[in-house]
């Protein structure tokens, strides 16, 4: 194949952070607890509107992997499904979504640029939408966590799949198994884990 | 006290990440055992050079607490000490660091910037000097990871020590007994660990 090759050498055939995972257990292990946490743990935010969040940072960032893994995720778990999920991406300020939801992703936009550009009046209007300091807090952490899950997926120059069927099968998997499932062996593509580079 | 206050009530009188940690405890224990892993686990790179390019990142994004906090446990674990970390912190290319460590600093430089700045050439540079893959690996990805933390500090506004020896204070803590030893109640300060707010 004539693609782009990572700076490092993997050991593995993988995508996007899966080859990370698999290139380094040690760190796969707390990264994907916390994506397991700030995405699908108990919340007053849906699982697909924090998989919009990440997917809307992550689109932000240029990161073509992990937009279109969370973009799947998304549309898996919101009523509105993929058109929703790709209007935000688009222009979001004229996307269908509940004020709230449109006000948290602004804070999210606020923390891509960076945490000195999140203003007290970006809060208070997501607070005047009904948010909650949880519901803040989760979403700027979500924001945050997705500008080092796409700098380390691009930083090391990993690969995105030939077929983009695979962030369909990976939101398969994810929304029933989570995200510690992809370490345990739920490949999307049913494939073995491969072996731990060193 | 007139200084400025968080953007969400965290129910603690903690600063920077420490009164984050307190607030949400779900996200905390990841949060800190990815620290823990990347920057005090088993790893060619000293823990004081990963400190240092943590500290680095941390300035490079503007972020008072964590860039002082990280200057503190680099400068505890280099033989070089504080005149080091402010040497790089001031101007990199003058500083008197390896060059191995100069150019794995030059690849964290990039990776603040976002992951598609980081070139094959900063890479291959960094090879050139004698950095291993799993070098680059660690670097790309403490320098991602401070992206997020850096984030998540000043996303939410958290505060600063009154006391600038609390960072040394914290130093050593970490030092001694690393980053899960803060949500144990290993307080830098000494003090009880406050309960977590909801």
């Amino acid at each position: 194949m004539g693609d782009p090759v990572p700076h490092i050498a993997l050991g593995n055939d993988e995508d996007g952070i899966v080859s990370l995972f698999a290139y380094r257990p040690e760190t796969a292990r707390p990264l994907s607890e916390l994506a397991e946490t700030l995405l699908r743990g108990p919340s007053s935010l849906s699982r697909g509107e924090r998989e919009l969040i990440a997917s809307y940072v992550s689109k932000l960032n240029d990161c073509e992997f992990c937009t279109s893994s969370h973009a799947a995720f998304a549309a898996a778990q919101l009523p509105e499904g993929m058109p929703l999920v790709d209007q935000v991406r688009a222009d979001l300020d004229a996307a269908p979504v509940p004020p709230k939801l449109k006000a948290l992703l602004r804070v999210a936009g606020a923390v891509q640029r960076g945490g000195r550009h999140v203003r007290a009046e970006d809060v208070e209007a997501a607070r005047a939408a009904g948010a909650t300091d949880v519901e803040i807090h989760d979403t700027v952490l979500i924001a945050a966590a997705f500008c080092m899950y796409n700098r380390y997926v691009d930083g090391l120059g990993t690969t995105v799949p030939d077929d983009p069927s695979g962030y369909a099968a990976a939101a398969e998997v994810i929304t029933r198994a989570g995200y510690l499932a992809v370490l345990e062996g739920g490949r999307p593509d049913g494939a073995p884990e491969p072996a731990a580079a060193d």
